[in-house]
């Protein structure tokens, strides 16, 4: 047949989970150090807060020289001083005082809980309480945030705007995170010209060049784009020999039967290995997957959606793992078929759908079209995924919706 | 009480919702577009694909020449020539004929359908088909992915990856695109210090200055950190005063009443106007939001954990619509809660939930934490909101998940 080495989706999965990976580390300062990928376990070195703190305003106190105190039947507490903010807290707190706290300063020695002012009447000296607090009510203790020496946040973690909250209470302002991957980005095929041309009849605009850079980006790698090849292994050879130093390879076109020769032989020309040709999934099928310069190499599709569909699931994951990202949850949505989805066994389909949210559940709409359709990409939240082993799905089944 | 002019989630919302916005416009090269926000309708001045293409290689055939056509008793096509990939298609189609042609090649005129070269055998001269094709099977008409003409990409909506594709098909190099906002950030507390000093008894680092910085950011605007106040009027209205050619001025802390005061007192001492003060929210209850130099500014709570959901419940939707972002869906998923989760009537509540997937639905499990601690928003998945009309919600119930 037409694919020598066709994989189920499961086998190229695990083939390309299998390249090995070495990604490089750097440091960075930590106002640069967001969506970087984080390359050692961060250890606390300290307890956060470092010590216990007011959480509202109001009055410290032993919790148990509260018990029973009512509006009608108020505690009378001595006064014994206040703790401002930003000072440290030097009056201990004895049985029956208390000392004035405002939200975030430092909780007294002595002292367990925190009385809101709202339940306290100041009187000269004295204060009384009109509600019983329970141990530890309105105080954040030492190292309730963090503890000191534990694993805050995990290697391999994309570093996320709550992590750099981490990293800025701990002290950390430089951080150890791998480097950037470089990415090589090629575009072949006769029938594409560059954006700025209008294309003569038989031609078209060079789409997967974008597509497949902005994907790429949104993971943070660097993206050079190497220019575009005619369908010839001269030219091909010329632009991949231009993407030796990059750690992952690119080439979009080559659907069609001859050019998909052109890249495959282009890749052997230059020594390097075609490791599989053609994925049993659709769209996406022609998908050529190799090892060039010791670096991978995906020949994509030339059909857009094709092309941004095997960028999707096939090339970041392995973009993630260069990049040292170990930690990577895909975010799904479960919905309800609005429709039937008809299949063919022992392909792993993809079909974009839309998400409307109702009452009851979220409904999904599967837009039919064809592969080479961009607009429908735009337009739709997310895709299913039908697997390989079903004739399809059926209309009221339960999916899960991959959001793009 | 406390705050004078304490608001409804909903009021403050409506309030915020209602500051005039005059985003300007700027023009960008299609590689820096992703991300940005169109500033204009893109109206497809072509259509895509600008002429009928094959999806298969294979024959372009009249479809009702191909009638009856079956592995047993082929149908007979006069083979009129070929067309390449790139090239007008130059050889018509007429009744009783067909066409080579390779995948996204241009279809000939009069053909309606393409055979895929497995459903075919090639003869001297003439080819066997041996399967039927319906009309406009494998073929991407002229237009069937964009019509000439028409509202491709509306205004206000951020570019992803996939509009990418779409600018690149109808070639448009240029894209008009708002400004990104300029947003002033300034940290005030006298318990704060910078990240690089060991905190003394009673002080703690600067936390919310970088998870502030870090939620602008993914929303793509220009962010400047104007540097840290004490509390008092003169060192706020010092830092207030550099944030004067700023679009929006945020400035952390003041949790507790005595720095409030320092905050709203500095805003009105610069002619500014304190539009409320106080949210019925949890956490975030002391938010202020005010107008300075005509432009807005929130004052937000110093609570690392309150202070991250007012960026994100309050102060976001203004940045994006600074911005011009017109189109935005938050991505909520649904799910059971595994637990009560007690509230107050009168206060909206935000809850820090994991989420866990089983077969049959998703788990949510409301991480119990005091506003203050900023590793537990590190470790949830989202948040829920216990709407203030409720006094909480019930184990079993179902929920929405805000990603963060």
């Amino acid at each position: 047949m037409e694919f020598l080495k066709a994989m189920t989706e499961k086998e190229a999965r695990e083939i390309i989970q299998a390249f090995p990976v070495s990604p490089k580390v750097e440091t960075v300062d930590i106002d640069n150090a967001q969506g970087r990928v984080l390359a050692e376990d961060l250890i606390s070195g300290e307890a956060i807060p470092p010590f216990a703190r007011s959480l509202v305003d109001g009055y410290a106190v032993k919790a148990k020289d509260t018990r029973g105190g009512k509006e009608t039947n108020p505690v009378f507490l001595n006064l014994k001083g206040e703790v401002r903010i930003g000072e440290e807290a030097k009056t201990a707190v004895s049985d029956g005082d208390c000392v004035y706290i405002s939200t975030g300063s430092m909780a007294p020695e002595g002292s367990d809980a925190v009385v809101m002012q709202e339940y306290a009447r100041r009187m000269p000296g004295a204060v009384e309480i009109t509600r019983a607090v329970y141990q530890g009510e309105n105080i954040c203790h030492e190292g309730e945030d963090i503890q000191k020496g534990k694993i805050v946040l995990r290697k391999g973690k994309s570093i996320t705007s709550f992590d750099m909250g981490i990293l800025a209470a701990l002290g950390v302002s430089k951080v150890p995170v791998y480097k950037r991957s470089e990415v090589a980005v090629i575009s072949s095929g006769d029938e594409i010209v560059g954006i700025e041309e209008t294309p003569p009849f038989g031609k078209v605009r060079d789409i997967n060049r974008y597509t497949v850079s902005g994907l790429l980006k949104k993971e943070g790698v660097h993206v050079t784009f190497l220019g575009h090849a005619k369908d010839s292994v001269q030219q091909i050879t010329e632009k991949l020999e231009l993407a030796k130093d990059y750690d992952i390879i690119l080439i979009s076109g080559g659907s069609s039967k001859g050019e998909r020769d052109f890249v495959t032989a282009s890749i052997e020309k230059l020594g390097g290995e075609i490791i599989f040709h053609g994925i049993n999934i659709k769209p996406g099928k022609p998908t050529i997957y190799g090892k060039l310069f010791g670096k991978p190499i995906f020949g994509l599709p030339g059909h857009p959606g094709s092309c941004v569909m095997v960028t999707m699931r096939f090339v970041l994951p392995l973009v993630r793992r260069l990049q040292g990202k170990m930690i990577y949850g895909e975010r799904t949505v479960g919905g309800i078929l609005t429709t039937n989805v008809p299949s063919s066994y022992g392909i792993e389909e993809y079909v974009r759908v839309t998400l409307e949210k109702t009452d009851e559940s979220r409904l999904v709409t599967p837009i039919f079209s064809k592969s080479a359709v961009i607009s429908s990409l735009a337009q739709a939240d997310g895709y299913i995924i039908v697997p390989e082993g079903t004739e399809g799905l059926e209309k009221g089944e339960a999916v899960e919706v991959y959001f793009f």
